[in-house]
């Protein structure tokens, strides 16, 4: 882990994590909704977001190199995904949602400098 | 699924999916043979390979268009993997790695053009 | 793999690899064909359904003992995703997916017996 | 979720997510040890460890009824992790592994009964 200083990577590897919790249970919250909160191109974001978000996290946890690669990813995926909930942004399930996204995808985005 | 035609990104599909089955299984031929194949850098890139294989496999499966994000990545991760494994490439195992691994890094990268 | 021949744990892999994948993509057919198709609870199955093939067709591909424990538990959830789709069998793409869980929890009971 | 009460469940998503961490952690500190650390069984136990962990906090996170049977699987493989891990008592970071598969398991064995 060259790049990047103990701290920096733990913080990521934390939004990572939260991320990705914050995503598999807002799904379902999203389903019993229903209506614009089950519109399919957003749950499936969504559910891509969650994986994503565990695959660098793990990248990160066993100090693989190859993080850069998926960091970058996640630092996409969580940006739109952000965007997405934060267009449902008079439901606080879906404001809580987008700042854990915003939040990842900025520690991802400096990971993957 | 604007980007693509339907039989390129079912190809992409099964070659994340054998790539991500390949490198699970040769994981644990490398623990078995131990020396050289059991250095923590090049198998720790081996479960992250596996990891988005798996992530951008279920991205194009559930139709999610951020698949472009994580094929990307998958394309550069699966780059890193094919060339660490192909330098065993006196052992018949690992090539047969190093070719899954790139064939899917060629086929994540067309989808991620 | 001491307890069963290679020819019926490769028939479980591919069972496994096989159910994750039309769980995965179901899900987004039954998001787009709402109203009970777009049940929380049978869509929160299929996805966790869709986890556990993925688990159990890792343990097996490491060739890991404690597979037994990973398939009874897929064998049970499949299962239950099985009779969920069939209950909607007048729609092929729910046939299809009742039948991959299906085949899927029986190769998955002799894993674990 | 109508089997036990949303602390319990809340506490089980933890140790679920606390022991996938600290067991895809370890997994790279016992491959740089080498020797009985690297052993290709106890690596391959941890890894699938790490993958029904991951499996059964989605379950719950997405409230999802099936979570009894990830949680039983699991409570059986943290189980095995524990004691595999035990074994190597003598290291500090085995120790640790041990001590998140063990409350993981207990955790996970009450969200099953």
């Amino acid at each position: 882990m060259p790049h990047h200083d103990h701290a920096a990577m733990r913080d990521c590897i934390d939004a990572c994590t939260r991320c990705h919790a914050v995503c598999v249970e807002t799904i379902r919250y999203c389903l019993e909704q229903g209506g614009a909160h089950a519109d399919p191109a957003h749950l499936s974001l969504m559910q891509t977001c969650a994986d994503i978000c565990r695959t660098s996290a793990d990248a990160m946890l066993r100090g693989d190199a190859a993080h850069v690669h998926t960091c970058r990813a996640c630092a996409e995926v969580c940006r739109l995904c952000a965007d997405a909930c934060a267009d449902m942004a008079e439901d606080a399930r879906m404001r809580e949602c987008a700042e854990a996204c915003r939040r990842c995808a900025e520690s991802c985005a400096r990971m993957a400098a």
